[in-house]
């Protein structure tokens, strides 16, 4: 079976979650509190695991993975269920660049690691962490509106079911409630959104719904 | 004939230049200042090709496509040339999770667009700027390094060729030199990262070598 580490608030553990419930994998999970014990992450034996000191990482007998974007591929490649990664490679590059929107230019700038060090080294405060928070958030997720206005309308992202692109965006529209960012306006993302979390998969992902959350 | 729009010191752009010249495809190339005009990237006419405003953008026809891996992965898929992706899918994945460590968890923390902020909303002066790019190059490469001695020893990151995972590294070591982030100890890195410079097709994509050049 496989091992997933994870924890509930991360959204790129959320993100694999989704991939997971989607795909009917069943997985052996152990919570690896980002905050507990000066952030179990750090840990020699984590390390090991996973130099970067992030999650998720998964093992499969001596297989060890990170990144969840790979991870998710990776399961997309070598597990049964549904596909998240449509077949038609122009279709299944436009749902590789809209998750790397969210993945690479959104995501990690609100990383617990940065948060930390602007606190650290640019004295910022709360309300300074909000607005650098929210500008990339809003900055990125108003992109995937306009990525997702260049084509036609689906249910979903990018066709009839969820791919790659919808598993990025549902745990990165919780972060901007999380966070306070105003999305409204964004029309495509939020029906997509709303979609997504009726469909057993997102809720059960949801962090409320995790073992090891916190109130 | 594929069009591509960057510019010669974007570090994803630089990516995208090796790949294209691994897999001998050839290109018509429209630079876009990042700097000079306010920023040519911001224009109306460039958001409409990329709402990110953002390097590299390719275009082949009608169909339009954003972010350097996804771009790099869909060249891999429709063009002829040698392959940039491993065929074993557990390889396929590491190669993506080497290449994410750097595209999502440190190249965007150096983005100039980050740095604008920093030095507007936190008063970052050159060292503060310089500190936080050192930061995150450092600890990403070092993790680069790490999952690199997980595996046996190659010629190139993951195999006797260079895949996406050394076409995100040797633009990532260039960053370094440039941010003067002291990499010295990272054996693997330095080795595999001479090895690719000695290829043409790697020379040729160097910033230096680029026709929008500044000096």
């Amino acid at each position: 079976m496989i091992k997933v580490h994870g924890y509930f608030r991360s959204s790129s553990a959320y993100r694999l979650r989704i991939a997971l419930n989607l795909k009917g994998v069943k997985t052996d999970f152990t919570s690896v509190h980002l905050r507990k014990d000066g952030g179990q992450q750090k840990t020699p034996a984590f390390r090991a695991l996973n130099p970067q000191a992030l999650v998720p990482v998964v093992q499969e007998g001596d297989f060890r993975l990170t990144q969840s974007l790979a991870i998710i591929e990776w399961l997309d490649e070598t597990q049964p269920g549904p596909k998240l990664m449509p077949e038609d490679p122009n279709l299944r590059a436009q749902v590789r660049a809209f998750a790397q929107v969210i993945a690479c230019d959104v995501h990690p700038l609100q990383n617990l690691r940065v948060l930390d060090y602007l606190k650290a080294n640019f004295e910022a405060d709360q309300a300074a962490l909000d607005a650098w928070c929210g500008r990339w958030i809003r900055d990125g997720l108003a992109a995937c509106e306009a990525l997702l206005e260049q084509g036609p309308e689906h249910p979903f992202c990018f066709g009839d079911h969820p791919s790659l692109a919808d598993i990025c965006l549902v745990p990165q529209v919780f972060s901007a409630a999380r966070f306070g960012v105003d999305i409204a306006d964004l029309q495509r993302i939020n029906r997509i959104s709303s979609a997504c979390e009726a469909l057993p998969a997102f809720a059960q992902a949801h962090p409320k719904n995790q073992p090891d959350r916190e109130d």
